[in-house]
């Protein structure tokens, strides 16, 4: 059977080989049952943190990722923005009639060695398939639970006026990578979407600082709407060095050519972190000996509210400007993960 | 606005907007962040059972329910079903552009409400949209996380010959209710669907007999491929008493009509346990007396494996003879959840 076939996702005989023949396999579960039991002791009546996110990403190969690793990579960060060590990962797929099965292995394999560098276990899953010309190829869907650091408390009311933005690397990769695959054009050197677990990355960050604000991966929307959701969520006012931002050149080339604002572009392995301001130069340097934060840099401070102003984002610019940053409107790029 | 657009996955200002004016508040969701993190006093260092599961019914709107209340009991069940008490739930939806507003907020209303009765709350969630065409209305995923009952141990290796087979209510209810909306006919008395928690009806059998050697909802594939995995993971023979077997008459009125085995049909809201054989009386018993489990009985018995046969269903027939039962093959009833 070299195609997934409706009859894949009835439940019956053809589902029962799918899975164990290749999902669970991948995945290394033994024993399917209902739902994953999981031995709880790490979190021993402490917190935890849930998350899900759906993956839709079109094309679902693109230079330096797949829908897979992306999809893993995506759920690991979503945990550690929250001080989470990330245990345990879901997978779902709704898979239309007739994707290649050797796709689908190569999405698997990919899922898998993810989960693997990030140090996560995907437990659980579930196969849909729809009709063709009902959905897309394939759309995954993980959800993860991680245990929460004690004594961790991040969020945007721990934001205080004189704090620090940093930022762990390079902006703009991953969706010009995807917007690059899409349109058919190549750059030179390519872009390779930056698609990684940042779960190792926080690990060093909150042993050398517990008190980190707050931490958010500035994915759909890139990182002008994360810090305008960081600047409305703490109702302080964020201002971001445009001269600091790390914009790699190709990037900016192909974000040119394109038509494309690298602020608003997507990422999928760097983070924005709000940090006491002692510790900021201390933060990027414990980041940049780390191999997901080598382009760590501070990008930005945190001021009081403007007068009746609360929540804005300004950017000062290289010649000695400013201008007022505002959220994604409307779909610049859609289905971007 | 009165549909979905693109750009109300894309990240922007109109997600925000889809996210604190409709989404949230439906669920109660007062923080919005990268992952919830939740109070885990109640794991208490056990065990978790985590699931998830995908849904993409068609039509989305059926006799007796919609794809909101069924994501939610769905997936409330398959953590009832290893002996969990369900905590909280995700949701992940992939729009189609153009999907109405309205329709929507419909679902949102079910899904709230299911998650009420079913005693759950929805912590976390996602929106992905794509381009018209390249879906089909909604898609909805949920993931759970529940508690395991201390002192539970269920699995198919749990299961001894002479044990009994239950079954909580009758059959072909939510299959026939979803086909026959799909083909525009409709029967006297309705059929509808038999979306709901087994939750509570789980609690009140595990509060009277501890030992239940396993259970599971027959959903896709229904009872025949259900019991099917039971006989195949245990490595005994299934024998099962077609008179006993609950099938309503417009459910086989409807089957007749429709070409369809109510053996195969999809239910969502029954679930079959098997049980030490001295308690099943009782577990019917106090089952009975359970809303969710007003129909509940004795359906057949677990037996040696035949000679070199090991994992079969045998149906013992109303006349006398019997016959093997087999998992659902092909496609007999595609996105029935």
């Amino acid at each position: 059977m070299d195609r997934i076939l409706l009859g894949h996702g009835s439940g019956g005989r053809l589902m029962h080989q799918l899975i164990s023949e290749h999902i669970a396999p991948s995945f290394g579960m033994n024993k399917l049952a209902d739902s994953a039991v999981l031995d709880a002791t790490e979190i021993a009546g402490g917190r935890i943190a849930f998350t899900t996110d759906s993956y839709v990403v079109s094309p679902i190969f693109f230079p330096g990722g797949n829908i897979g690793d992306l999809a893993v990579n995506g759920t690991v960060n979503d945990l550690a923005m929250v001080g989470a060590k990330p245990l345990y990962l879901s997978s779902g797929f709704v898979i239309e009639e007739g994707f290649p099965m050797d796709s689908l292995r190569r999405i698997l394999v990919s899922m898998a060695s993810a989960a693997d560098r990030a140090g996560v276990r995907i437990v659980t899953g579930d196969t849909k398939v729809v009709d063709r010309g009902k959905g897309d190829g394939i759309f995954i869907n993980t959800a993860g639970i991680g245990v929460v650091r004690p004594g961790t408390s991040l969020g945007p009311d721990m934001i205080r006026p004189g704090d620090k933005v940093i930022i762990s690397g390079s902006i703009g990769n991953h969706g010009v990578a995807v917007m690059s695959e899409r349109n058919g054009i190549s750059f030179d050197p390519p872009v390779l979407s930056d698609t990684v677990s940042l779960a190792g990355l926080v690990d060093v960050m909150l042993d050398f600082e517990k008190a980190i604000r707050m931490m958010r991966d500035p994915t759909r929307g890139g990182v002008a709407t994360t810090l305008k959701e960081i600047a409305l969520e703490s109702g302080l006012t964020v201002t971001l060095n445009e001269e600091s931002l790390p914009v790699p050149g190709n990037v900016r080339g192909a974000c040119d050519m394109l038509g494309l604002d690298p602020l608003y572009i997507a990422n999928e392995g760097i983070l924005l972190a709000v940090v006491p301001a002692e510790t900021a130069e201390g933060l990027v340097r414990v980041m940049r000996a780390h191999e997901s934060g080598s382009g760590a840099a501070v990008i930005g401070e945190i001021g009081a509210p403007g007068q009746g102003r609360k929540g804005r984002v300004l950017l000062r610019t290289a010649v000695g400007g400013s201008r007022i940053i505002d959220m994604l409107a409307g779909e610049q790029l859609p289905r971007i993960c």
